[in-house]
């Protein structure tokens, strides 16, 4: 039986609909489960079998080939707070749809499989609710320790651990090494859009240095305390946002991205000056020299919003992915792919974190992109169009086809 | 009986106390509503009787006159977050142990009083769970409407109703036209430590000018979105943040207060460019002119931090308290008062709001100052000297008893 991609994909984004057509699922929530349960139950008919591991990532594995190891094929079902219905949806969908279409392929055309499938939602892929981003497949690589990431709490102080617990997400289940992995993502991006091509192949990814940062000030009152006298946290702060925005200045157009995305006050009252806030300064780019760059700059910035705010401000923490190509041979099997669908296709650097940049360190990966409409992402007027989410599914499920093939055999991860 | 002040302060600021010997006792919570069970066991052992109004002002009754009217002495329980044991909570103690001193002198001195007295605590004077501030006395006052009050939520969409009636503090008592008003509270400045005079008599209060703001972005991913394309609500509200820290420089050194102390950023996610933010401008000078003013320079501050982050910012609300001068006699009575305790006193400024800066325009009223260490307030360092304390209550004792025996009648508002 051959389901109907958009029609599923129209079901899937009932779970966690916001009212203005995205989603917000954040990950370990109640529509996270939902989403989780209602694709088991699609997958489960088509015989495939939902296993959960220790860190909350559920596979979907169809076993076509005995006891052999397993490709794997997928992204993640969580969404931003007001995020698209794309954003790592499109991609679990697509996989699990090429997943089936490729294993009745295999049958029909009577060849023997090297490989078994399996499809996977990584958890906590956005990292809006628990820090770091891309968690899931972060502890399946060995880059972030399971215990610490299963102690990590959100900002009610709802740990991941219980949030599994309570969405029964925690299994023991181990995947074991895969033979290849590969992702279809939206592009998050206009460049394929203002090119007119529809199929993406990620030739490398951008580096990523994240700081967590506390600005200390002292408490006081905004009506009585002296101006002179006031150490504010959130002046401190400010100068520091508009710190960060202005080391892009010192590069070329689009060399390094700057961003401070989450911010908060304490005691955030509007009689109270500050006495201390947190914030998340995210710097990316395509060189590592640039980021290395950048960092300087960075504490160039801070020394500055201290000075003009009186407050104190230190670098708690800091998240590195650094950046990488991925593997030519599997460049080249997207394009082959692409061709043979009778796609245009590019290559592309993805300036967003996926699993697969976590994964391609560890396996044969490729990761693909479909176009997105004006670039617009992480917010509910995230689209493509459905012309272009069928061919990436087409496209996909040829490389899922040739992966449990083997083409991908004897390449190192990367 | 006479009770130890000290004692009784110290029993009282165990209520919400904080590790560190400060204050978290948010309006309308179980600590608020403990302290006021204790307050009321106190005062009734001496004679009083606790009425709750529709506002959720606690009143306690001491019948001293007969049928005549009410002196209203008090001041507010409730504090900021990891706010000071003195603030408001000292004023409230005073005001009980004067007006039990009081009673007593005036029956044992065989003098008539010609009004009853009551003790009040005013409902969310700080404005720290529910805004605006001065809410209960603004009510009592008709500057705020009581319908609109109620319905007025917290952050959690818990309402000012919903957060009464769970502490059984709504009532319907009415205490009707009050003959005299007066507040004792910390100065929270340090003038008074600085000149080293133990008693400050208000003669005016600053005005303040709070703005409701809301900056609009456009919500994207901090990893793949152009610099050029986003439109940063977060950067918005940092370029305003250090704007309106600059509006002092066009004034003279301590002519005019300007902060930002609630500052809300949505989605609040740390690979996300913000969409939203909401924060709150609070600008303060002694005068109406100066404000004014800075109302201008604010707007061209929006303008410019418009310009620098391609945002768009509104002024969604603007609450405004005007200066005011207190009324002369009140301030003779005070400084009197003073005198005849052997106490030194000065006219001051308050710069802070005060729920007598409200009361001040219905009822004939003093607003009296002792000193603050360093000046430190909304800080759990915040402290009032022993002998300072007990040097207020014995001058607020005198003041309780003039007003009770009539010396500001026939005396306008102010």
């Amino acid at each position: 039986m051959t389901r109907d991609f958009l029609a599923d994909f129209a079901e899937m984004s009932a779970f966690g609909a916001t009212a203005r057509n995205g989603l917000d699922r954040l990950a370990g929530t109640e529509s996270h489960r939902d989403v989780r349960a209602w694709l088991t139950e699609l997958l489960t008919e088509q015989g495939f079998e939902a296993q959960s591991d220790a860190a909350g990532n559920l596979f979907w594995l169809r076993r076509i080939a005995g006891d052999a190891p397993f490709v794997l094929f997928g992204s993640h079902l969580d969404s931003q707070p007001k995020g698209g219905r794309y954003d790592g949806s499109y991609g679990v969908l697509a996989a699990a749809h090429a997943a089936i279409t490729a294993a009745g392929r295999l049958r029909a055309a009577g060849r023997t499989p090297r490989y078994n499938i399996a499809v996977v939602d990584w958890f906590n892929e956005e990292g809006a609710r628990f820090k770091p981003s891309m968690m899931g497949s972060g502890v399946f690589t060995g880059k972030l320790d399971l215990d610490a990431v299963l102690a990590t709490t959100d900002r009610l102080g709802t740990s991941v651990r219980d949030a599994l617990d309570a969405m029964g997400a925690r299994g023991d289940f181990v995947l074991g090494p895969v033979a290849g992995y590969a992702e279809i993502h939206i592009e998050q991006g206009r460049s394929l859009e203002e090119q007119g091509i529809t199929i993406g192949v990620v030739e490398a990814t951008w580096s990523a240095h994240k700081f967590e940062i506390l600005v200390r000030g002292d408490q006081s009152h905004t009506g009585s305390t002296r101006m002179a006298d006031r150490k504010d946290a959130l002046l401190g702060a400010a100068h520091l946002v508009v710190g960060v925005r202005g080391i892009c200045a010192a590069f070329p157009e689009e060399a390094l991205h700057t961003s401070v995305g989450e911010l908060n006050v304490f005691p955030n009252s509007p009689v109270t000056v500050a006495g201390e806030v947190s914030l998340l300064v995210d710097l990316r780019a395509p060189s590592d020299a640039t980021l290395e760059q950048a960092g300087v700059l960075l504490r160039a910035a801070i020394a500055a919003a201290e000075a003009a705010s009186g407050t104190e401000i230190e670098i708690v923490k800091v998240n590195t992915w650094n950046s990488g190509p991925f593997l030519e041979r599997g460049i080249a099997l997207v394009e082959r792919a692409a061709e043979e669908s009778g796609r245009t296709s590019t290559r592309v650097l993805t300036l967003a974190g996926h699993d697969a940049t976590n994964v391609k360190d560890i396996a044969p990966t490729a990761l693909v992109f479909v176009p997105s409409v004006a670039g617009i992402t992480h917010n509910e007027a995230e689209y493509t169009r459905d012309e272009d989410a069928l061919a990436g599914v087409e496209v996909f499920t040829r490389v899922v086809e040739q992966l449990a093939l083997g083409a991908l055999d004897g390449e190192p991860a990367r």
